[in-house]
């Protein structure tokens, strides 16, 4: 069928179009040598986003282009029937519009000239591929042209994606020497695990180079003007985009409609999967990575925005809020036939406190915020810096362009809200940014308009000359093979990598309901904390509590009782580390009091990493300078392997408190570049360090934990060492991996002042049930061995150790 | 002569006269049993202080005890002869005032018993004091009653001190079981030096206890509060009082008068000593310490109030920014007759950070400012807490409040200013405060006032419900013994201590010339950068550079040239500094890349400290996961013995960075709690960790420094010890202190890839230009063995040491 629409044009045709393009539409520019001729092939050609922005994105493509050098042909392809769909496609092609600038008359010139390069396939069959292949083919050997390449843009579903995929790789692909682009849209999967696959899957059709994975708002003007921005005020931001200098990150996308109509699709992904884990994660990576020295070079921009991903510090339950408009359950009862006892856990607000952990960023928050039916629709990307500006004059006199003491702030606004466009803005007492100015101009004042606490007047203010559609932009950028606008597999998986354990985290809560619009009030105002975010409001059912409200954990005593005939404290998980980390505070305040300073003995493993934070964060008076670290047990790998018990102290510990180097006493298990070997006397020589330094080799407090099989420290049940004798410290083998241990002897551990055995969860029910009947029977159950000579054993366990 | 007033009294007079007191003044009150008989002194009664303050102090005090079991005498003293100080003193108490809600006849009552309990005395030979002493003795048996103590207020210039206090200490001590008190008014000393002789001076005739150093502010209202409202807040405070949530202090007294008439004054002590070392020293403390368990228990507050001091960072020329209105050396010039050519350079205004190094207060800036000639008379301290909110709504939605995205502050309103009195302001959107309700009371709304950024009407705002004069409540607890209201001798010292080396290092600095008033604009606004204060604004004839302008270290290029014929940077301090650091980063990146480590020796001593303080601060791209530290040398003292190089390396750097804990190498100087000792093999041990961590023993880099004889490590000229032979790592000795220490060896240094040897300062001149002409003699020079095998030589010198 393209074979019959070419035989309309006379020989020399292409040729002649182009020059026709480029001396009406682009004036002085001169037509290019022929470059080879380039065809796109639009997958889903009858289909929303083809109607909405994708034709005219190729329109565009043909205005800017077709005076360079290359000739064109697009193609639309779905399922449907050629007539009907050639009807279709018509239809939107008829409705396509020029850039204001060109007469109606010449528009129409235009557009009919692009609706004679442009022809619908119907692709349902391996052969009707081959068809496709074969007619480019014909096409350009008739013109006597050179194939230059050709683009498959998928806008289609993603269960499509694989049959497509298989037969563009076996039939469609252009001949040696023709670069082959694929175009894919969102959703890329559904966590880390799907997107793996359909990763893997689309590899075994597609070079890497050959994938481009559209995030659309990687083409929003605003904010694809940040890494641009950065690059041209380098002088100015150098010193100031750092965790010295920048107080917050906020990354928000705020909608005022709803998912109604569309909760098929909703209901299956939700704020985190629809909104943040892709375009406000992108924005994220915009700006907190490092600067490469020349941002014009995708791979230099892409492994930066990778090492970005890297530094970003893992997300827990405790990092996110999320809430649900109030009809979003009875939407989806509606739309998918759900039962009145559904209720739906869907989050449609979302908001996320991000950090990045390196030099740079350590510390500063980066807030996400997005949701459906809030009061405004608006997106902005918003850099609010430190005030580290005293004034000595009275606020009064405070002029809003020269003040330090005025807020200072960078916004590249996306787009909608009350500017109702895009946006840079920079406050005026901040710096005077430089723009391309061909593109972005400096925006009219609007009198009245406050944004972000500021008048507009207290901007430098720019807005694009001219508003270009991102996908317009993509489509050129994928013509240009300008790969950093796409999200590489690598990139994508980082970043399902980075979500994913949230979203598990998150399955079961349940979000907190809002009115939607401007009634939501501070209902959804949050705030953080060290790593920790929560609506500022506390849930009304719980300012007014009911008979049938849920008990709150701070409802709970401490339990006070005995086990095994010395004191238990038991709680729910976080009073028990709260009244553990303040017990060892105690300890080790009145140790300093008395000696001078504090020696502690700690375990590894997952129980006392919470422990090691709320420490490390929440104990302002803690005596870090005057305390001694031990380890009460290691394992025999390097002290820098993951696996190490100090690796985890250092982590979750020693990396945010000041305790002198001298003072902390890793187990020297790695000597002479051996591990645990009997010759290098590791463990003599850590008693000796021990005799050494703490007096009569009595620590203050030692902390231990209760393995399922009554082990403690790496004392296991009938260990031929360690469980009796002299030696203070000892080699033993564990029945799990890594099998070498060095560990405290029980001996040394009942020298000890204090003894702590903390013991959570439910799998230790068996265990707790157990050792609280047995006697002393170290041999079979090491932690029976537990009973300090003349100081004291404290047990701290858990409900769920403790009642199961 | 205090006898024959004391004849006019018929016996029981005193009982009478509390009894009237109590049952008219203070109504329900019951009048107790006497307690004794107390002793007033004001010495210096006919003075300034005692006019405008003290007699109204004494008065307010006999207005409130006087009825409650004690009995009282006051008695002026001065040098002026007794009838002329009788005069004046008459006079003074005749314009005293009563409380407002005493009646016209009563007070003049009450005044009138108040004149006749007190006399004046002329106090100038021994005999005079041993004259008053019996006069006491003789009313005290006279009226049959028990001396309880003794009161001596010094309203005297500083000089007089000491023969007072001998007098006092030889011939006024009242006799055994009743107590002395000497109260002290600043200027305790003029530095640390001066502030201990003082002490020692005192120390020598009074003890610690008797002694009372006022400084005023301790009795402002609001000042007074701030520990009660901490203790009587903790709930609410106790989650916010620290680093976490504490955005910056800011504690701030502005004067709109300047020093005419009290130029003599003035000149000698400058703002820093006049206000800050003492009244916002003090309110910084009280502030930052931690909370007592019992905030009426005076040991504990002064004792968490000297801990406080403890803490604080050492102040350096960066932390302050000094300035002095335009007319103040010409008032000196006239007042003190000086010659045209005169010019002052004592700060009339003073901005200082001040760090809190403790976990809860580290990162966050105290910022005190103060001086004369500015736009408006206030003090107030300054809580603003971090905004640690996002508020899903537009901000027009906000309400004050409630929203958590609206500043949230905590204002101790010292007086004056706008709002005209003492205050406690609390953000409405924080927590509603608890104030004692007999002394505190709402503020009513005054509308359109605003402070600190939002209206009055968005505070909590307190007012005292009677404004009561410092110097009252003062000498209120003076007579009470509220030791923890005054200045003890050992925060005294701590105090100086903390300012002299500021002082010092402030001496010769020009300070920036203001106009004075609200003409001084933006000239005075500061900002701060990490540690590090500067006015916002450059000077202005920096911005206007005219032919005389004096040239800017950023107008000198880095010299480029050769030392020994190995490359040598030359460059002012700061740019030799930067310089330094960034080539150590680029040469860290470049191992890491290569080897996938980073293996930099460092020296210790004073020049690498700033590179430290760099390097920590300022490199965000610096690999230090992948670095290992390692010794260039090493003092044979305990590694957290203050002269340890190591202990230099963690202060400076290895508290700043996230250098995994064994990627750090101190060396072994200490070993079996021996120092150095042969037998220990320190040195061995030391070589065998390079030999097994660094490839061929070839760190990456080793910085070096240059000693004024030639020394360089710790290789010292004719050491028989590594400046050849096989050794890596060598015991040697220095001729200063501690003698005995390890060091690398000139063959080890010598296999670097890169060595860096750092000279600074005008002291290296000498040492330097010999250095430059001698030839390849370690044994006399050590540093002229440093030549690398195959590794790179270069030298960083700063213009000091390189030019002279």
């Amino acid at each position: 069928m393209l074979a019959e629409l070419c035989c309309k044009r006379h020989p020399g045709f292409w040729k002649m179009l182009t020059v026709a393009v480029c001396m009406v539409l682009l004036g002085c520019l001169q037509a290019q040598e022929p470059q080879g001729h380039v065809s796109i092939i639009l997958l889903g050609a009858t289909g929303d986003l083809a109607k909405k922005y994708l034709w005219q994105g190729l329109f565009q493509l043909y205005l800017d282009e077709a005076g360079k050098g290359h000739s064109f042909s697009f193609h639309g392809a779905a399922l449907t029937t050629t007539k009907q769909g050639q009807e279709f496609m018509d239809k939107f092609l008829e409705s396509l519009s020029c850039p204001k600038d060109v007469a109606p008359g010449r528009c129409a010139e235009l557009k009919d000239q692009f609706q004679r390069l442009s022809q619908y396939h119907q692709l349902k069959t391996s052969e009707d591929y081959l068809a496709l292949s074969k007619d480019i083919e014909a096409l350009v050997q008739q013109e006597g042209l050179r194939e230059a390449g050709r683009v498959f843009y998928f806008s289609v579903p993603p269960f499509a994606y694989a049959d497509i995929a298989r037969n563009i790789n076996s039939s469609c692909r252009p001949g040696p020497g023709a670069w082959l682009r694929v175009v894919l849209e969102k959703p890329f999967g559904h966590d880390h695990l799907s997107a793996q696959q359909l990763a893997t899957e689309l590899g075994s059709f597609f070079q890497e180079e050959e994938m481009y994975r559209v995030d659309h708002y990687l083409g929003k003007q605003a904010v694809a003007q940040i890494l641009p921005f950065r690059d041209q005020n380098r002088k100015a931001l150098d010193g100031l985009w750092n965790r010295h200098h920048v107080e917050r990150v906020e990354i928000v996308l705020k909608e005022t409609v709803d998912a109604e109509g569309r909760t098929s699709f909703y209901e299956e992904y939700g704020v985190i999967r629809d909104v943040l884990q892709n375009h406000l994660t992108e924005i994220l990576t915009l700006v907190a990575m490092e600067l490469p020295h020349n941002v014009s070079s995708s791979e230099a921009v892409l492994q930066h925005k990778l090492q970005a991903f890297q530094a970003l510090r893992g997300l827990w339950k405790g990092s996110a809020i999320v809430g649900q408009y109030q009809v979003y359950t009875e939407q989806v009862r509606r739309e998918l036939n759900k039962p009145p006892s559904f209720h739906s856990l869907t989050p449609t607000f979302a908001g996320i406190l991000v950090h990045v952990d390196n030099l740079r960023w350590e510390g500063i928050p980066f807030i996400l915020m997005s949701g459906k039916a809030l009061d405004e629709r608006v997106g902005y990307v918003r850099i609010l810096f430190k005030n580290q500006a005293c004034c000595a004059q009275s606020e009064k006199h405070w002029a809003a362009g020269q003040s330090q003491c005025l807020p200072q702030q960078v916004v590249f606004y996306i787009g909608h809200g009350e500017l109702g466009s895009p946006a840079v803005l920079v406050s005026r007492n901040l710096f005077r940014p430089s723009l391309p100015s061909q593109s972005w101009q400096e925006l009219e004042g609007q009198p009245g308009l406050r944004l972000f606490g500021r008048a507009l007047s207290d901007y430098y203010a720019y807005r694009p000359t001219r508003e270009q559609d991102a996908y317009s932009i993509l489509i050129s950028h994928i013509f240009h093979g300008r790969k950093d606008s796409f999200i590489t597999t690598e990139n994508l998986l980082a970043s399902w990598a980075f979500w994913t354990p949230l979203l598990d985290s998150l399955a079961h809560e349940v979000p907190r309901l809002y009115p939607g619009g401007a009634e939501n009030g501070h209902l959804l105002d949050f705030e953080f904390s060290g790593s920790q975010l929560a609506f500022s409001q506390r849930q009304l059912e719980q300012l007014i509590p009911g008979p049938g409200s849920a008990p709150m954990p701070s409802d709970f005593q401490v339990l006070r009782a005995t086990y095994r005939e010395s004191p238990l404290v038991s709680a729910w998980p976080e009073e028990l580390i709260t009244k553990l980390a303040s017990d060892i505070e105690a300890t080790a305040v009145q140790a300093v009091r008395r000696f001078g300073q504090f020696h502690l003995a700690l375990s590894g493993g997952s129980s006392p990493i919470v422990l090691f934070q709320q420490l490390a964060t929440g104990h302002y008076g803690f005596p870090w300078a005057h305390t001694h670290l031990w380890l009460v047990d290691e394992r025999c790998v390097p002290l820098w392997d993951p696996e190490s018990n100090f690796q985890g102290l250092q982590t979750h510990l020693l990396q945010h408190i000041r305790v002198p180097h001298y003072n902390v006493h890793p187990m020297p298990v790695h000597l002479h570049q051996r591990l645990c070997a009997e010759e290098d006397q590791g463990a003599q020589a850590y008693a000796e360090e021990i005799s050494a330094l703490v007096t009569n080799g009595s620590f203050d407090l030692v902390l231990l934990g209760m393995g399922t099989d009554g082990h403690t420290a790496s004392l296991f049940p009938q260990s031929p060492t360690g469980l009796d004798g002299e030696q203070l410290v000892v080699l033993t083998k564990s029945p799990s991996r890594p099998h070498h241990r060095m560990s405290l002897s029980l001996p040394l551990i009942n020298r000890a002042r204090k003894v702590a055995v903390l013991v959570m969860g439910r799998l230790k029910r068996e265990i707790t049930m157990l050792v609280s009947r047995v006697g002393h029977e170290p041999k079979k159950w090491p932690i029976s061995g537990v009973l300090p000579t003349s100081g004291q054993l404290v047990w701290y366990m858990d409900y769920d150790a403790f009642l199961g």
